[in-house]
């Protein structure tokens, strides 16, 4: 994607294993943001285990892991105490975002509309700058992802 | 385990994907029940899919492949709502009992605590006369489970 | 496949990890012979394991797992002094049989050409009688591989 | 590793899929060398697909992905002629050189000797002034090789 598209600010309603985290306030850090369903296959079986390989392994340089709960389907099975058994027996330590539903309006929570993502998992990787580099929907290899989180991180 | 060591009738709260069923009223099946936690990491990455398996291999023999949902910690999160959306998001088919829960009282619920199972994910294989094969606590390997549920299939 | 056909008595140059060991002469026993190409990717990642994983399963049944090695391509390459090598570092115990060559006539082994295998890998099932039950190119299920091998144990 | 060790130049008695290569003649590229035996199943399942995906992902950096065949054991069943069929078999393209045999007289090859190599699979990697930054025995995972190829990369 083009270094000039500012990555729309994240809309959540509540965060897990952490303060609430925006955008702005980790400009300076490449963000490696995955979000994901508890119940959706796909994201259990690779992006979860992806998102903590990537926080082990990025955790001392400026690389900020972060799961973004983006629940647009069950809602009602997959609320916050639900997420919260999840990330424990998961083992996720790193923070996770609650986007904001809008349901009964609409199934799509306010991130996921904002962003215009397809499903889950969907991968973004934010610059330092806080420009939005990538949105995939769909699995990223693991060799690729680490190229380019430090290939971000070697920009100046 | 000994041919005269009748499986103890299992205590559900509610069935999925079925009418209530028993182990009394499948005799003359062979039984092979998962028993799992929808938020059991083990459970959804190797017991699940090898239930979907056994039960497309088996669907046409006198083979009943059913799910055990033994809750025992994170209560609030396994609801059968969400148990609902998680059989849904997995794609499973099969019969789903819910093992009644105890709690406050006790977290294990009735039919773990009248088997005394170990954790999840445990399988269970019951032969024909309603006697109990096995009973183990892990990953039991593909090839094994195929080669006892015929074995089991072939007694008189 | 019917019950009524006879497997073809393979025709073999050598054999390794075992006397010479003909069909006639393993009358009374399930026969899992899996026809492979040391050089055969798929040969190495999955129908080797799945022999290995079946000799320790049935080894004190009336079971008997066999490798034959129907070198098609590259004979120069897979020749019995490599072969030996394979088997070694891939800790395989169980008998291996080498089809005979027919090249440079043909690249195609003898028993390969009589039985009409279609490539590497192909799974034959052999039946107590010495009728040929399954014969299937590319991976069998190791579920159903357990499943049909029983089957055959518990025919009269 | 240090960033002031010279890698020692490799010393080989044959290429494939390549004119022969020297790490002099290659300053200015990041090497990622996969030091393999054809036959060591470790090698088949992990390292040789990982060399081709960083071939496939980095083909178009000055990164250059090689192959050494270090064969220390089972000389006769790994030769050159084996070795060519291995990596048609395996669709390897990229070059491999074969690491100059000292046998009968020692069974380690040369370049193995000189680098100290504990077995295979082996991974190198060279920074782009020729200095070895990583030698270490078994598998890499791949989000580390990718961002460790990167950061070489981004060195000035």
């Amino acid at each position: 994607m083009s270094e000039n598209v500012p990555a729309p600010e994240w809309i959540t309603s509540e965060w897990l294993n952490s303060e609430p985290l925006s955008i702005t306030s980790l400009k300076g850090n490449v963000i490696v943001a995955g979000a994901f369903q508890m119940l959706c296959p796909g994201c259990v079986s690779e992006l979860v285990p992806q998102l903590r390989k990537a926080h082990a392994l990025f955790g001392k340089a400026p690389v900020k892991v972060i799961g973004l709960h983006t629940v647009f389907e069950h809602h009602e099975a997959m609320t916050p105490v639900s997420l919260k058994a999840f990330l424990h027996e998961n083992r996720i330590t790193f923070p996770v975002g609650v986007d904001t539903p809008r349901h009964p309006h609409n199934p799509l929570p306010e991130t996921m509309q904002l962003y215009g993502m397809q499903g889950t998992p969907t991968m973004l990787l934010i610059d330092k700058g806080g420009n939005l580099r990538r949105m995939s929907f769909g699995h990223v290899d693991d060799m690729q992802l680490g190229a380019e989180v430090v290939s971000l991180l070697s920009e100046g």
